[in-house]
């Protein structure tokens, strides 16, 4: 009997499982999800029929009782955690499928895994994931008839409905990692190309160099450059284009906003704060000097800090709040479990997630571009935009490895039209379509 | 007959050599100095006579030959090899010296180091060193006559006398390890008191936020807020001061200028570039997208990013130098190398070392205000004042160290009157005197 092993049951893992156990049903498969927390275990399964354990996966020696014997494991772990994963992976001889960017030390993992026939399929969610397949769907029908790709931008976003976010003018609640939010774009510089020049942009000013972007439809957003967009010139076949930009989407005037906080050092993740300071309110007087007797948000304006609307969103967000926060000790802690109150999804909101592909290319002597829209809209907390986007594709890579008949095998990413042709239609059935216009 | 082995022989080492032969042909004992640069190890020992080994300190084997059976280790070395040092040095139970600050991997061996009867001294340099010992003595003095510290400032700069730095209008050249004026604050946010409140500052803002100092006889200077001054408040005695701060000073104009280049990404050390970039020319245009007809100066300047006074200093960069820099792969790298040619020492050029301390304390009822100023000016690109005044403190310390007398064993730093008393005697006859004043 084939076994399926998801490991961690974050925010991410309901559609996921929920698909699974279906196929399971049909096929005669068994699924079984572990995680340390029992109540997140609990909530992110309600009513789905599957075997749950807990257990502490950070512990080797559990880690490969419960991958042995596995036909795939399926990991919903921090990505930090995916090469330890792999590596009991490869010595069992299981397959592996994540959501989440093939590091380094994963890549290194090709040639050892492909030589053992096993398929360690990443980057296989929401973005990265469904943007890669509808993108590389769209590029290679465009090759097809002979056209050539001039410009290459792609946009996601994990937002929230502006009817559910009525009061909070950042227009924004956390539907996945907060974590991943308050660190966005740390560790280095975002890099891509703009009208044929490379561009770097450091992290501590990503924010500032947000752009506007219209879609089709849903009207204005900010966007900022994700990552690095031209590890991916070669894959996508796009070494003459003169634009590559992967890009992310929020509301508009989040940007500048969120700006305020990292140029002021809310999101230093590496500094251990002095003793007194545990609480957002003392971290806003240490980072902005502001004397006792005034709001951080009415100083950071009196200052120039932020304007009108600026400080409206740091009046929301309660900026001298002296409530101890106990996540961690650094400012990006600190901020975190702060947000995590003030942003924090209730049981009925819906979130949405938005993702725009604008491609430039040739059709004969003429300059066209394609636009792809995807809208998907979440049904409640648990049942988000969200998990479904990143959930059903990982899904959907997992019976596809279980059906046995891939053409590759090492350390893969879905670009090539075995996985979109399938996933994508698969997907359709599921109600994640993509409008799709030229102009 | 005691031996005294001297690790890495870089821009500090010419004074602390000397010191030590001198020492040594008084007291029968041998040096020895290693460097695994065979004409740094020539260079930065010119007429001392003393023993020269070219060999690879980063080999362990080699590193521990070198440290059994001597007396002291002085480590020269990069910061960040000193740990391993400490751990052979407690092996064989040789003492170690060292001029840079106490990381938390060197304080853990403090009490296995305390209980082989072993000093490990570190921080006796300038700073951290002088400052510390001219520092403790002025407030010890307070104490004993009943004064209270209530604000606390201490400042120091490794300058170039103003008119050797003719024609480079950012006043400034390399008198000790670029490496660090390039990475300066970063890996955290600098932290001090001020008026009763904590302050941080991220570092990608931190020269955003240098303030302009009067230091009395020698005019204004820009300062900036160094690391953590609160790790100081125990060790200094301060619980009750309102100012903690701990400072580095460059000239007027340099901090609003150098921030520039810290926000627009030039010091970023983490991601690796991509391939067409390799000197500071693409660098530039990639961090700044400037179009190609203009130059980076000029384009700074239209977008009101600099001043005409900043303008002038990006210029005398040179910033669309199109050379090639090969010593690493980030920006951090590219600038570094690029510096160092613009602001490279000329043999003649003499270098200049400020410290100041202003320290405000209680006599009576009465506030007053103690001023230490220390200037020592170079004779040469070699016999810089910078390495005097980093390598007379040390080579004092292991004089002390090798006299059997010392009070202390373990790691320690020297703050106590048996290190300031001796060694700020001997610094004295080497021409290194503070004027004190107070008001």
């Amino acid at each position: 009997m084939k076994r399926i092993v998801v490991l961690g049951s974050g925010r991410s893992s309901w559609y996921l499982l929920k698909y699974l156990c279906e196929k399971a049903r049909e096929k005669g498969w068994f699924v079984l999800v572990c995680d340390r927390d029992e109540k997140a275990l609990l909530t992110h399964t309600q009513g789905l029929f599957l075997e749950r354990q807990v257990c502490d996966i950070s512990d080797v020696a559990v880690l490969t009782q419960l991958i042995q014997g596995s036909s795939v494991v399926v990991s919903l772990l921090p990505p930090v955690m995916h090469f330890s994963v792999a590596k009991i992976c490869l010595e069992c001889g299981v397959h592996l499928a994540t959501a989440s960017y093939v590091s380094e030390d994963m890549a290194g993992l090709h040639n050892e895994a492909s030589e053992k026939g096993l398929i360690f399929l990443n980057e296989m969610g929401l973005d990265p994931g469904i943007d890669h397949m509808s993108a590389m769907k769209v590029m290679d029908q465009i090759r097809e008839k002979g056209g050539e790709i001039v410009t290459f931008e792609s946009y996601c976003g994990g937002l929230i409905l502006e009817e559910d976010c009525k009061g909070n003018p950042w227009g924004y609640k956390f539907s996945w990692n907060p974590r991943n939010v308050v660190l966005a774009g740390q560790g280095g510089m975002s890099i891509f190309r703009e009208n044929g020049n490379t561009r770097c942009i450091p992290w501590h000013r990503l924010f500032a160099e947000a752009g506007q972007l219209e879609i089709p439809g849903l009207g204005r957003f900010d966007a900022y450059a994700n990552r690095d967009s031209l590890g991916y010139t070669n894959v996508y076949g796009l070494q003459n284009a003169a634009t590559i930009l992967r890009g992310t989407l929020r509301r508009n005037g989040f940007c500048r906003a969120w700006q305020v906080l990292v140029k002021l050092g809310y999101t230093d993740a590496i500094t251990v704060l002095p003793e007194p300071i545990g609480s957002i309110g003392a971290l806003s007087q240490a980072l902005t000097g502001r004397p006792d007797e005034e709001t951080t948000a009415n100083w950071l304006k009196k200052n120039g800090v932020v304007d009108e609307e600026m400080r409206e969103k740091f009046e929301f967000l309660d900026m001298d709040d002296m409530q101890q926060r106990n996540l961690g000790r650094t400012s990006a802690d600190v901020l975190q479990e702060h947000l995590m109150q003030k942003w924090l999804l209730n049981p009925n909101d819906r979130d949405e997630v938005i993702m725009y592909h604008r491609i430039g290319f040739t059709e004969g002597n003429r300059l066209k571009t394609h636009h792809s829209v995807l809208r998907v809209i979440g049904k409640d907390a648990l049942h988000t935009a969200m998990a479904k986007t990143v959930g059903l594709p990982l899904a959907i890579g997992v019976e596809m490895i279980l059906s046995g008949d891939c053409p590759e095998t090492g350390v893969v990413i879905p670009v090539k039209a075995y996985w979109y042709g399938h996933v994508l239609k698969e997907l359709e059935g599921q109600g994640i379509v993509f409008e799709e216009s030229i102009n």
